[in-house]
């Protein structure tokens, strides 16, 4: 398999991730979004038409958007599941999961930072307040789901589940950018019990081909 | 069944739609999001720890998250299934549904308009910019999905999936809001035909208990 990635992009860490705790080797394809490289058209129209990264190929067959990648690993290459096969634990794992996919990640990434600070021009400091606000919205509700929910180390139960895979790369990307998270205890002890995993560490943007500082 | 449910809320109609593709009743609780209902504490700590719509609540068990409640559906209700059970098919349905859910989505939703407009102060022209400029960014994407592996009247197949769940309700939104849509002929030609389908029009905004004009 083949992986369109950039270090720095949290849902890349995402796959990342996963194909690591699945043990799955593949070779690492750098998308400098910075650049603007995920934009091209050889990329958008031979690669992935979403104009994004990931991306994964899989001999003939490619796909884009890191939930849809993950289910298909899950699919193909079960173990470890991801994904939970019982109704309700594998509910609690896609309501946290897209919690953060859907509720966090979106609104902080990098097009839509960059649309602020050039189109709208704010100030740095504004554009600062505008990460905070939605990061602090979205774990507060993470908080409260694991509170509920939770079981200790991990997530939902006693593995690694996307709820995880998920949680890592938008808490690390957190505390990049000086966010203080120390309200959110159980998000907190969970990012360090499972960042420390080899499988998560390994994915982390640091140890990436196309890291830069 | 019980569905928290906002009459113009996008993810909201996911699950409407989906709740009427299954023929499965429920009543309706509406939650005023643009008075803050979905940040009540009652809300959110009884129902909803997202503090957000919808909300599915099937007898002891309350989820959040519209694509968490659709898989769980599928899960319990399989009649007609929403996300195929092949990993190739499953793939390009969750492909679609996720750039439209993550990368179009939350971008132009209330809460962030509501930033724009109330924290940063952009003018009535800039809000209308920035919501065109994500639905564009979008539904070029989604066109090009189409393009690639579209079938014709649904999105893929020839049956409604999540991917049409998901496109209807953010298709009708961007009309709503004045967008030009008429360079995306196959958002627009699986718009028009899965729209006129009865449990999708029984799921439109209008249709609601808490509809307002």
């Amino acid at each position: 398999m083949q992986l369109y990635s950039f270090f720095n992009s949290s849902t890349s860490y995402r796959v990342r991730i996963a194909l690591a705790l699945k043990g799955l080797p593949y070779d690492y394809l750098g998308v400098n979004i910075r650049t603007g490289q995920h934009r091209e058209p050889e990329y958008v129209d031979g690669i992935n038409p979403s104009a994004s990264v990931p991306a994964l190929v899989d001999g003939s067959f490619t796909l884009g958007q890191s939930f849809a990648i993950i289910d298909y690993l899950d699919a193909r290459h079960p173990e470890p599941r991801l994904v939970p096969q019982d109704p309700v634990q594998r509910a609690r794992v896609l309501e946290l999961a897209t919690l953060i996919g859907c509720d966090i990640h979106p609104v902080n990434n990098l097009r839509v930072l960059r649309y602020l600070q050039d189109v709208l021009q704010v100030t740095p400091a504004q554009k600062d307040a505008w990460y905070r606000h939605w990061i602090d919205e979205g774990m507060a509700g993470v908080e409260r789901l694991l509170a509920l929910h939770g079981h200790g180390k991990w997530c939902f139960g006693d593995a690694p589940t996307l709820a995880d895979v998920t949680l890592v790369p938008q808490v690390a990307n957190a505390l990049r950018m000086g966010c203080d998270l120390g309200r959110y205890e159980r998000v907190l002890a969970v990012y360090a019990h499972a960042s420390a995993h080899p499988c998560f560490a390994q994915a982390a943007p640091k140890r990436q081909p196309d890291y830069t500082a």
